[in-house]
């Protein structure tokens, strides 16, 4: 059996996905937003304009993708998670507030995973895996994950290739992210709540990508990108993506597949690491408490 | 009739705008700035410098445009709106003080929105529409709108063509703006009061921009792009826009309009959808006050 | 008489000017930067490197340039002012501390000009013009200008050419900045004092100040850059400056001229506008106290 | 004997170096971070991943390197100092737990600084320069070096070549960095703690460092690259760091060494200068306490 039963033999997998987050990540900065009509219109053309865009664009790509959606934003929107699905894709579990669970209370994280997991299951939605909010999960998260049955969590960056994660409730496979494959970085921007800073070209993005996707090609990676309607949904940006997609097929060494694919096929294989979450005996006159 | 009436068959329809904002949006932060020479002449750069040399590149590309002038410029400099409208272009309600609805104690908005008007009335202008100071309309914002009998606002961010929303005065058709196509966030710097980050070259600018509107070309939007004459105005990102406007020429699906025209070509538009101001009905334990 | 006197009919006068700032603004903002040798030896490079190596790069282009060096800066270094006027070029007036004069208390603005100016005295420096610490000229700042005989400032924004400011003690002219032509937005970063944010390519910098150089040239404006030796006189900026400057001598259209040169050129030209400082009557109810 | 002596008569010689700072930076930053996996999961990617791609690309490309650790790091991690070592690099003193001396209590640097020596002690790590955690030496640092016989420091901005610096246990040789040669800037991103703005592409960061490097060769200086494995390790900037050195040998002027290396021949030069650590009598009227 090749060393690279994850990839399927690809040079890299590719998982486009999207986080449907809508107007839960300014919420949860601050419920006075709600009365902001530019803030939360800026939040709302992600499913309004947004998502309905980038189906066509896989359509027309014909690659599946992956969509973490908020319990709230599916609640709210009866049908949206039920169109991607019907559309050949998948939908992940990303929290039901969007509040980041590390900056929760105890306890009221495993409420708000809960609740998420009720809308989906209310809605005929089955759920394979969770990204967390803001990337910033717990240790509870992962547990969480393992607890309920998903197959995977995608939150981490500790490595660029799919791992195991160990928890209470037994492993998680973890499909891993990082900042510089966020188009948030590049492309958000809000005067308040503050996000961002410069707006980014999406000549630079895709560049960016290109580069990193050639990288990932040359090190047998998982090609993990994280895009948001509201922000990858802007016409400019779109053909971007539509041209990256168009360089990843044109290499012919570039799978595209849903996370829970690749969950699958690295569940299946023998040769991929565990890393623990680690845990730190801090010397208090170093690191003081 | 065709589904685009809003764009007259265009591909794309472009709005090209210009808040007149002079030292309004400092004096808004303070007025203690109006005692620094240079924070104030950065700014009175628009008005004396800038707009002389648009109006010039408007003639010589022979192109309309709008201008959003606050009602505190147009009392401050007489005939500046006037000599606007004498070159075939429109002047937009941009609010008295350029202090932002969203930031405004109740009552003041209307004060403010009223005073402005006053003075457009008393020299002569007549108002088709108008954009919130920093894009924060208010709900009260748009009612005022219709209050009035304006035709549009061109504020929120729901779409990337033109739309109508509801008030208790009746609609108003929104002509949508976005950060991506405002000159602010790639162009402005001063340290105190701290706006920008990096000062972006015209290069990146106009690249961006045209990836946006051939992105806008593909999918039938408005390119609706914000500019202030005491950023674009410079001598370098004025030879950019003239580029830009070229490139938009050379297309040939591309047409330029004010943006009265464009609402009043919406309006007859029967496809364009209704999207309401959100309102949110949220749960306290998840989103607290 | 053509009405471009000043620029001796050139399409654009180039001003390149050098503030040998040193260890001042990190200073002016916590005397305990003192006692961080990383800190100080970040600003010393200034001087010690950039200077010597901006001093042969002029001789190799033969190019005139503009020192503006605070009072404390020649003090400690002594010889420094004198080296760079036997090279041809002119030293200008950088206050004494490099406190900006908007934030200093009332009487402590004048004694930090004179005592640059006794600086300069006693190293038998004559002075010709000033520009202001941080660029933030007070009204203070052009009266005492005019009050001690100089023949410009070199601070304001007002305008892209040369211009008139009147102030008690008589006129002054100004040779106006800009951000965008200033290597500190650039180049400058320092995690504490935070100074700056990303650092650029001086491909990038090279690119956007040929731009702007282009659309001065378009316009007939007065290219006046701003550069820190402690920051331009890195080995890869120095090469961009280099690139800059040729790509300006093979224009054939630029002249290249200290700035007490391009003052006495538009003393001397009856068209240029007179820019009062302007002084504001606010409305406290809009802009409250 | 040539001037050139410490650079055995290359145009310019590059010390790539790799600070494997691991959670130190972090957890310097608030203990808190501890239990924060994703965080936790940036930072151990560094030596995870990061390290065995550099050292193998460093075999790949035959050029030495030099890895700053911090003693924390090396205990941590048992076995991987020893395993760069062992590949023919260098292993430098990059403090016990990266808080900056600048910011410890008198007696702590001093305590820092010895247990990292006991660390490297232990673990048969010969031990020959330092670096700052954050840069941030202070006079204590620098002394300290001398003291315990290291060769140099690799801290401080004085200059683009290798310099003396004296202190009262005698002589160390400085190899100056600088954040324009730093990938922190460039590529570092976090919310919380917050580092980082932008996050660049990797084309151009290479093209930036190619225009240093193309500088540096004019004017003969030390090419003294400062990445970090949990940034540079990433795929795509894998690869440009790749191009970067065939750029480099290329060339066929720019000599690869290790730091020990390069101040073993600046010790050696009799031209090199000495820039003391500069002490300051400031007026308190100037600048206060």
């Amino acid at each position: 059996m090749s060393e690279r039963t994850w990839s399927r033999g690809a040079a890299a997998v590719a998982t486009l996905t999207f986080d449907v987050d809508a107007e839960t990540p300014i919420l949860a900065e601050g419920r006075h937003y709600a009365d902001q009509p530019m803030v939360m219109s800026h939040q709302t053309y992600g499913p309004d304009v947004g998502v309905p865009r980038i189906l066509d664009l896989l359509d027309e790509m014909r690659v599946p993708a992956t969509f973490f959606v908020p319990g709230w934003v599916a609640e709210q929107r009866p049908g949206l998670a039920a169109s991607i699905i019907e559309r050949g894709h998948e939908v992940g579990h990303h929290s039901y507030s969007h509040r980041p669970p590390t900056s929760l209370p105890a306890g009221a994280e495993r409420a708000d995973f809960e609740r998420a997991l009720k809308v989906f299951t209310a809605q005929g939605i089955e759920i394979a895996g969770h990204r967390a909010a803001m990337w910033s999960a717990s240790h509870e998260t992962l547990s969480l994950i393992a607890e309920y049955g998903l197959a995977y969590d995608s939150s981490l960056m500790g490595d660029d290739r799919p791992y195991h994660v160990d928890t209470p409730h037994g492993p998680v496979v973890e499909l891993p992210v990082h900042w510089s494959l966020d188009d948030w970085e590049q492309y958000a921007y809000l005067p308040a709540p503050r996000i961002g800073s410069v707006i980014e070209s999406p000549v630079k993005v895709e560049q960016m990508w290109r580069a990193e996707l050639d990288g990932m090609r040359h090190y047998g990676c998982l090609f993990n990108v994280c895009m948001h309607p509201f922000l990858t949904g802007r016409p400019g940006r779109m053909l971007a993506l539509r041209n990256l997609i168009i360089y990843a097929q044109d290499r012919a060494d570039v799978t595209f597949a849903r996370c829970r694919d690749v969950a699958a096929w690295a569940r299946e294989d023998t040769h991929i690491p565990t890393r623990p979450l680690p845990t730190y005996d801090l010397d208090e006159a170093v690191y003081p408490r």
